[in-house]
């Protein structure tokens, strides 16, 4: 057996050790509450679409739970960070800094503004932002002209900086803000992923200007499609729900709208479903941090691989549990996706970097090895919350 | 009595006569059918959100219904005419012929595509584009320059025209496919309130390039949110279907994009409901045509007003029923809509027209004297279906 089939073999066999016989998806929602009754409800009041208590009470919720002052229910995450942005300032031929190791929605909603992506490293301990790389960049390569942050390469404007809570796992947010601050960026988060997560007692989301989660089908509570946007700005959330709601202005029957909108409201029959689901968050972050224990004990036994935690101060959600290869094994990461996958434990990389993408390929960038580094040796394995209940 | 309020208390009356006791809403589903049925087998199937087989279930009988050979359902009506005109090789600085008189839907579709909206007029026969009036504009304005048409007085290629098929009566589509042909414009039909209504036999959404539905609470069928692009071109379906799920290429695990994509595809579980609804479309267009019948008697009484039919030729799906003033009547349109809505009967005046709201009126336009008059004539009424059932 070969040192990579030798891996392969023992990833397989510790991922299978916790979360027994049978295919395993990557992550599968639970729906073990009120989702039916929520869903009989919505559908008898007739109220299924834009308007309807669920939405208004999903958003309540979500206020509530995060600690946000607002939250504005939204199509999907795309369509929330699409918004923040533009609540944020960005316009058209700013530049926005995200990092390159981020799922693709963050580069669109940037290039939906007709603004240009601008490509930042990430680092191992939080697999976000790497701040300090990027104040060292910042500090080269830009300067501060009438209290606003100019690349000094391009001449454009770097409005924003997006740190993405990846997996779940927090940025180092207080070193990011002091960065932001310095160079007179604004902060929107990327908490698509990190419903859930905290950073000092803090949700994440709630700690930029503006914050955007996600409710996909994969993420750890899910309405189907669904996102929202987090603000304690009240005119930043009443901007966000009139831009979200095709601008229209309130009238009896007038129909007129005052910019150009879009229709990004989330439905109401979405989010009946979404309320449901918000009622069981607690139970399934516990489950999933069972989850995780599980599998530091069967990983503390691999050699070459490391189980990605928490970083210190936060409270991860574990959306998805994540190995990490040693750099002398990256090698290996296609033999264990190949592996694993074979078996039916279904396990990914994290996306192509950003800087990859045909699309995205001439866009501004730091120098990127963190995150390349990373690329080669995250792995993604069964995350789904009933994985870690004790019936299992 | 002033001659208003005789006017405005008739129509009340008239419609009253038809709807009985009781606040009736502009429009409200019906859901008579397997809804729960199919949300319940959704919901147990845990795949709520991207994939699932009712979004496949929802394509294939959207496109058996409409006879287009390819649908592809997405988030809503705005998202699938978003992406249409892109397929229709809109791009940036293109104009596109819209009608003045649309939902502000239409319009910004195109701004999204970072095109110009050139208003058309529209006429009373159809209440969408007037063909005749738009052939002389377009002779008198454009010249033909490589096989484009190009606006002679702003430079920019006028690439697409857009006929949106108002309040589900169809616009005559062999005229304007012959202007099309004859100025080089590709048709993309903006179907959103058209589903079920036809055209010499033909589904309306099938007979240009490409072509849009929408499934918003208030339509025909709702889906909660949604849409779908239609069309015979396979090689379109396939990048629509592309463009709307994030442009990701097939990969067992990898995520890379090939193009800046959008997440516009429809959740299975708004499809599921989709699936239930389209089963009663044939039985809700019989109410809803019985509805207009009942009002056809009652208005029949009523001087001054005429309640609009569906053009020769036209099957229309009446989605809603619409009541045009005499030209002599139209100051007495926000009087008629006063005392509708204070006796509980939902009514509104058509859109405010597109070149009037602040965002849109520096965009080009012809005359748009017949989409004026309209505007100030045209009354939508109670139109649900359960409202022309034998029940009432």
């Amino acid at each position: 057996m070969s040192d990579g089939e030798l891996l392969a073999s023992q990833v397989t066999e510790a991922i299978r050790s916790v979360v027994g016989a049978g295919t395993k998806a990557l992550h599968e929602p639970t729906f073990s509450g009120n989702e039916w009754e929520y869903l009989k409800e919505c559908l008898d009041s007739t109220f299924v679409s834009s308007v309807g208590i669920f939405v208004d009470r999903f958003e309540h919720d979500l206020a509530q739970y995060t600690g946000a002052k607002y939250a504005v229910a939204t199509v999907n995450g795309t369509a929330a960070l699409h918004i923040a942005l533009k609540l944020a300032g960005v316009i058209q031929n700013d530049e926005v800094l995200i990092p390159a190791l981020t799922f693709v929605a963050t580069a669109n909603a940037v290039t939906y503004c007709n603004a240009i992506p601008h490509f930042v490293d990430s680092e191992e301990n939080t697999l976000g932002i790497d701040v300090a790389k990027l104040h060292r960049y910042l500090f080269d390569h830009t300067k501060i002209v009438d209290g606003q942050c100019v690349n000094t390469l391009t001449g454009a404007i770097i409005r924003a900086v997006v740190p993405m809570h990846a997996f779940g796992h927090p940025v180092d947010m207080d070193v990011l803000k002091d960065l932001a601050s310095e160079f007179k960026l604004v902060v929107v988060e990327d908490a698509a992923e990190s419903l859930g997560s905290t950073y000092k007692g803090k949700h994440t989301g709630t700690l930029g200007k503006l914050g955007v989660l996600s409710f996909n089908g994969n993420k750890t509570i899910t309405t189907g499609g669904g996102g929202a946007i987090l603000t304690n700005n009240p005119e930043l959330a009443r901007q966000a729900k009139h831009l979200t709601t095709t601008a229209k202005l309130p009238h009896a029957w007038e129909y007129r709208h005052d910019e150009v909108g879009y229709n990004y409201r989330m439905p109401n029959i979405n989010a009946a479903l979404g309320c449901a689901q918000l009622e069981q968050l607690p139970q399934l972050l516990e489950s999933k941090r069972q989850l995780f224990s599980r599998y530091q004990v069967a990983f503390n036994k691999v050699d070459g691989v490391h189980l990605m935690s928490e970083p210190n101060g936060c409270s991860s959600n574990y959306w998805l549990q994540t190995i990490i290869l040693n750099a002398d094994k990256s090698r290996y990461r296609d033999a264990v996706l190949e592996a694993t996958n074979k078996a039916g434990l279904m396990t990914r990389p994290s996306w192509v970097l950003m800087n990859e993408l045909a699309q995205l390929s001439n866009m501004p960038g730091m120098d990127l090895s963190g995150a390349r580094s990373l690329n080669e040796r995250v792995i993604n394995i069964p995350s789904s919350a009933n994985l870690g209940q004790d019936a299992q």
